[in-house]
């Protein structure tokens, strides 16, 4: 197809798709001509992949740049790749540090230990454990620690099911990257779903009065 | 305590708490003289939640405003507001509009008819699972709508044991919201975990090819 074509079908306008190219983010297309290519079903994935890693992923161009280049060069993504796809690490607690910083860290330790999974304090996902389990304690929700085992346990299950719905798959790898994005996004948009359905649709103050759940107003 | 105490005590600079002030974020101090006035502990309280749900929520200052309000006159928070938590809304498929979007669309409506929550095509929620679930079609991956209901057991696992948590506890309202946004942040923590644990720390090779996954290289 002709770069309109292209950008009809991708619905990105002509000026992005070649800022892509220039950016080799998008592979040239088949020369026709002096100033003229064709582009084929591939470009259009391609392109798909790009803004969903921008759009729903969130991602910055320079992520995606490099998410890109590891996929074509050896069709597998680094464990580096991989953690640069998850959620911004959550700053530190600015505030004094006190003996609620300890009991966070000490909490989350204990998390981690439970499950076996490597204890480093300083990785991201660690740090901002030890973040939320502190901010909660704050506000009033002292189990919340308890919890982040009915949390693991829906994590593994979801990627186990993930990483195996992948074997069999071409493209591997460009799924394994579209999958971690995606399971984010529909994790929080369901988690969402979950809250609207429990605290009651419409009977807010009878269900969550026989739930024992605070009442939420219309 | 003092205006320096707070700050000190809070991490905060006196400008910002000052500015938390004029927009009647937090409430005054309680006068001692001409220009003095001294804070409590909810004061603390109320400015750790305030950092809570802008920097670990990422939410705008509007919404947090509004939050507090609410959370002010009545001690409840109201559905609108508690979806106002939740993830920014994903833009809807931008490209041509083809039979891919109808069977995102059917497959996520027959999701929530299986799971009997209401479904409203328009709800944000519901409109980010047909995004997601088309882009990971696009991509290859022709079972991630199969996998929703997994993400919706464990949601709903969590969400409950969350609201049964709230149930006992003083200022529920506020525990609410700082669930709703720590829960979303907590589950992607621990989704990276899981991934790495599952991936196969300094053995990934080994283990995944033990188990049929995607190589990822170290």
């Amino acid at each position: 197809m002709r770069m309109n074509e292209l950008s009809r079908r991708s619905g990105l306008p002509v000026s992005t798709i070649k800022y892509y190219l220039r950016e080799r983010m998008l592979p040239p297309g088949h020369a026709t001509g002096a100033n003229q290519a064709v582009y084929g079903e591939e470009h259009l994935r391609r392109l798909r992949l790009i803004r969903t890693l921008l759009e729903i992923g969130g991602l910055s161009t320079a992520v995606v740049r490099e998410v890109l280049a590891e996929l074509g060069s050896s069709g597998a993504v680094s464990r580096r790749v991989l953690a640069s796809l998850r959620t911004p690490q959550v700053a530190a607690h600015q505030g004094e540090r006190d003996d609620q910083d300890d009991v966070a860290a000490a909490q989350v330790a204990a998390f981690l230990e439970r499950r076996g999974w490597p204890a480093d304090p300083d990785h991201p996902a660690v740090r901002t454990l030890v973040t939320a389990v502190r901010a909660a304690r704050a506000a009033g929700d002292r189990e919340f620690a308890d919890r982040l085992d009915l949390h693991a346990d829906a994590a593994l299950k979801a990627v186990e099911a993930e990483l195996a719905a992948l074997a069999p798959v071409e493209r591997a790898g460009e799924v394994l990257v579209v999958s971690c994005v995606l399971g984010d996004v529909v994790q929080s948009a369901v988690r969402g779903l979950a809250h609207e359905h429990l605290l009651g649709a419409g009977e807010a103050d009878q269900s969550s009065a026989e739930r024992g759940v605070p009442r939420v107003s219309a």
